[in-house]
């Protein structure tokens, strides 16, 4: 056999929007031996998360639990399952995931109506509204955080909107669970699906979703026992879902007390993923969120510092991703590899109509922490310099230091 | 927050046909740092992983990489990505996997034609044959080895009579790759889909799959890219596939040269699946296979010395399950609880008709060595005795360590 060099992945400060660092504690947890996926001491562990994902999500749902993919998995099974061929999506769209969401709502043969925000803002919840009244879709699907923008839309008056009309609201939260709120329950968010690689802190590969009963419902009639496991022809529905890998009705007989046999568990992501809500769950949802604003307004207040132009709307800025507008005087994909070549920091690039034009800086959870922060700043500000750019040299860092030491001074006299 | 219990997962001994356990060294990479996803350094460790598994694939093929999540994601991927809504498909059917081959086909809106053959044993591929040119499908799927009876079906007449028709065949060796050879060019199988928590021994969680450019041709005509990602209206076909997460023309735009974004790929997996090939392949195929067969026939020797019989045709025995009819005297479901309680030993049931009527042993990988086999036998014999059982008490393991010591004589032997 070829040799292949022993792995040994180099130590990288990762500041995008995800995949970001794990939690050390993860990255152990994730090195236990396997248990078999019916040993009741892992079923346990599956019930635990399910617990724990509920407090994460701000839900009374009955249901959550992760789907076995990365996030869009989570995306695609809930709309796969939701949608029956023919119905009516609205999606509004305010960057690249909400055609993301577009593009699986039309394989899943929807009818999808959309709604066009210029990027680098979000939408005026009426006019999100008014469309419903319009066009009275089965289902809405948004995006919450749009990481491709740095964006983050409002979703509570939505959520009325549709309860009112009985129109089931799915929302992709990838980006924002664990790092900003999400009130799935006060919100009237029917259907919620988050990622583990970004806030949470957690390797890709899981997809945590949840879902109320209104969704159930849905799925109950959609409900179809898989042929090898079937009693009777009475277990499939004539609206049997277009999946069987990401069929949430099976799905969820394998999370619920039948445990009937679907796919064979990912036990060491689902080791992760237990791990990981622990940890989040012992720092405390305000205290992490608090964490994050913090680490964001120390990030911003030093790209500010050094001159360099923040891109979007300020008022409905995403605080888990700053999109930095690159200068004229410098070339973006240059910059991101110097930084990685020489200062082992990752940021990144954008999509689209916004390729070339911005970076974005993820502050998401192991990774939003006050090293990194000021890390980023200074490596970005000598790898600028080095391209002849003129700033103010050692200023930014400075800016960030003072938004930190400030809030150190208020803890001290809180403490006093 | 509620307390949990710290993760620690018991050690047990995983004698099932899988999830089996992990090798260490595995475990040990997947604790690793994460990478970004772009990161020059991951690209080519997911380059690497793609010659590994283009070697234990058997294949000259260019594409062989795996599906972001559990191997029946791997399954799904290949049909939803070559069936055509309408296309007739067949399905010969020998277990309970040859059955989800049907559901999956039917739910990607095959016409599905089956086959079926009693269950403990395989078809003769002539009738298969005869099928197929009675029938003339577009793709014929079936399963390599069923773990659900210990079976396994010859391929290879059957893969020549496909290519003479221009057929796609597409095989399930989910259960049989890295344990017995899976010969993918020789047998003129057109897609194969792998598992890794059986003979790989990484834990579950990915699909690896191979295919050949019968296939892509196939993939090219159904070619959209993402709504995000596109530079023209003309980069969407309408052949699109039913599916965006699991559409193989998208995943291989990710995985080849021009990296176009599509998942955000899980990096800690792609860390156990790279360490588990470089295991695979340092250990040798070959030998890999010679390992699996020693063990196979120490616990089959054990078992018939302990009284017990078999279930299934012996001459196509899976070599990587073994299928023992539980005994009339004794509780089957008892018996494995008592197994996992007491001995830390795990061996499975089966499904459908042959629920309660057999147990399952697997030798599957890491989990295939000789300390297991031993222990397996030695606690299936204490705790038939301990229901009243009467069997030739130590008998079993005799037989077993005969078989080994056997093997040591002859390497002795070899090595004067």
């Amino acid at each position: 056999m070829k040799n292949y060099r022993p792995l040994s992945p180099s130590s990288r400060t990762i500041m995008t929007p995800g995949p970001v660092e794990a939690e050390p504690r993860v990255l152990r947890a994730m090195s236990y031996p396997v248990l078999g996926q019916f040993d009741p001491e892992f079923t346990q562990l599956m019930n635990e998360s399910m617990e724990m994902l509920r407090e994460v999500f701000c839900t009374a749902n009955e249901w959550a639990f992760p789907v076995d993919g990365t996030s869009r998995s989570g995306l695609e099974a809930v709309l796969v399952s939701l949608i029956v061929p023919g119905d009516v999506v609205l999606v509004p769209i305010f960057g690249r995931f909400g055609l993301l969401l577009v593009e699986i709502a039309e394989r899943c043969g929807a009818e999808v109506i959309t709604l066009q925000q210029e990027w680098g803002s979000v939408f005026d919840p009426e006019v999100i509204i008014q469309s419903i009244h319009r066009h009275k879709p089965s289902l809405v699907a948004v995006v919450h955080g749009e990481t491709s923008t740095g964006q983050m839309q409002p979703l509570g008056e939505v959520g009325t909107a549709c309860r009112e009309l009985d129109i089931l609201l799915v929302t992709d939260a990838v980006a924002t669970l664990g790092g900003t709120p999400v009130e799935t329950d006060e919100w009237k968010l029917d259907a919620v699906i988050g990622g583990t690689q970004k806030c949470l802190s957690i390797p890709s590969g899981l997809a945590p979703i949840t879902y109320n009963d209104r969704v159930e419902r849905r799925l109950k009639q959609r409900r179809s026992v898989e042929k090898g496991l079937q009693n009777s022809e009475a277990e499939s529905s004539h609206l049997r879902i277009n999946s069987n890998y990401l069929d949430l009705s099976q799905l969820q007989d394998y999370w619920g007390p039948s445990r009937l046999n679907h796919h064979t568990e990912a036990t060491s992501m689902q080791y992760g993923l237990h791990e990981g809500l622990q940890v989040i769950l012992e720092e405390g949802l305000q205290a992490r969120f608090a964490r994050h604003k913090l680490n964001e307004e120390a990030l911003v207040a030093g790209l500010q510092a050094m001159g360099l132009q923040l891109y979007g709307d300020k008022t409905s800025k995403l605080p888990v991703v700053t999109c930095v507008q690159i200068p004229s005087s410098v070339n973006g994909e240059f910059t991101r590899q110097m930084l990685l070549n020489h200062f082992g920091v990752e940021i990144a690039g954008s999509f689209g109509p916004l390729q070339g034009k911005i970076w974005r800086i993820g502050t998401m959870g192991y990774s939003c922490r006050k090293t990194n922060i000021l890390q980023v700043l200074m490596a970005l500000e000598a790898v600028l310099i080095h391209q002849g750019m003129k700033l103010p040299a050692g200023e930014g860092v400075q800016a960030a230091l003072h938004r930190y030491t400030r809030e150190d001074s208020i803890i001290q006299q809180a403490m006093r």
